[in-house]
């Protein structure tokens, strides 16, 4: 595929955010002598992200940074799980769970050998650059450089994200390859004239979750980050 | 010294812009059968950097993408090397040299070792995301996150410039750690409340140039990247 630059979507394609965040609430609710199924609730809290990013995108509510986001979203997803009684300074340290999240096995090594060609790389999240940039860091993912939808004050799938990233790094959009396991992720970098790259992730929802389909018109498909990179250095 | 994070200059600071550029020159001059000192050219060229980035901050000039303003300063010192001859392609040719600066010896080096501390690193430049990006790559240089002034229209020393930077990397200014050659660039991030490290660079406009002192408040000398990382992280 003739590219000139891969962006990565981040929660979900590169990270394990269930487990990651599952495993914060559990260390966090147990040492506040709380107990409840650590999994469910992490997949509570981020049930609410889409319903969330959709009312700001309809001006029902103002952009925020996502830790801000996070933070709505949480409080509204604890007392679902007898939670409630979590304090503050236990939120706060939840909130910041979603900058340590582990990365999928492949992903640090599909980046390395992208990062050994031609090809540039970069997030391309709703996540905020001061989170990705640690998360980055603390996983192993070497990306060239750190984008995030904060730039624009706005989530994808708004157009105005993937072309940010387009002008940001000097690319044709058409010459621009957006990489997530979400398909809603891949339709909207597909109509802001993007290439797309699906990589499912069947487990981000836990092992009983039915597997994401890649949409239609997508570009290419690849079984994880390594065979990706094979297949665009080849 | 108390820092969460430390940003870099990039031309002159971690790169060798003078033999880079001279080099480029050489190689694009004598193809079209020219000759010149190229490293005066490369002198000539630069030197007409700090006025035309006062002339931007001054409101005289509409803010421009750096390759955009590369190319008027080139397009003004040619002539005056004889060097009026040369064709569009080649000057095209020539503003991309600034893409492709060779890093000083030190700094790649200096640079994993910050990153494998807790220390956050990205570039702080008048360069743009996308130069930055594939200068970064190209040259061993691994940043943790990639800051341009572009982000906010503009040029260092505005302290937006630096401000940006703190807010992006969600540390406070008194928290991040400007690192130059440069003592205006210090300045300017002690103006916006950074702390400040001065790196000489006595090679940057030659061998026979005379050295730039550091700036009066400066909190932090080190005689080059590798040591700069040693003291921030001892």
């Amino acid at each position: 595929m003739d590219v000139d630059a891969v962006v990565f979507d981040v929660f979900g394609t590169m990270t394990d955010w269930r487990s990651s965040v599952a495993a914060e609430l559990a260390a966090v609710g147990e040492r506040a002598g709380l107990h409840a199924d650590w999994a469910a609730v992490a997949d509570g809290w981020r049930r609410r992200y889409r319903p969330v990013l959709g009312r700001v995108l309809a001006g029902e509510l103002p952009w925020q940074p996502l830790d801000a986001l996070h933070r709505t979203m949480l409080d509204e997803a604890l007392p679902e799980h007898g939670l409630g009684a979590l304090g503050e300074t236990e939120r706060g340290e939840l909130v910041r769970a979603w900058h340590r999240l582990r990365a999928w096995d492949d992903a640090p090594r599909g980046l390395e050998l992208l990062h050994d060609s031609r090809l540039v790389t970069a997030t391309l999240s709703n996540g905020g650059v001061g989170l990705l940039t640690r998360l980055a860091k603390r996983s192993g993912l070497r990306f060239d450089c750190v984008l995030s939808a904060e730039l624009v004050r706005s989530y994808k799938p708004d157009p105005r994200v993937y072309l940010m990233a387009a002008e940001l790094l000097e690319v044709e959009p058409g010459r621009l390859l957006m990489t997530a396991c979400h398909p809603d992720d891949l339709e909207g970098a597909a109509k802001a004239g993007l290439r797309t790259a699906f990589v499912p992730r069947p487990l981000e929802w836990g092992p009983d979750s039915p597997p994401a389909a890649p949409p239609a018109n997508v570009d290419l498909v690849a079984d994880d980050l390594v065979a990706l990179a094979r297949t665009l250095t080849s």
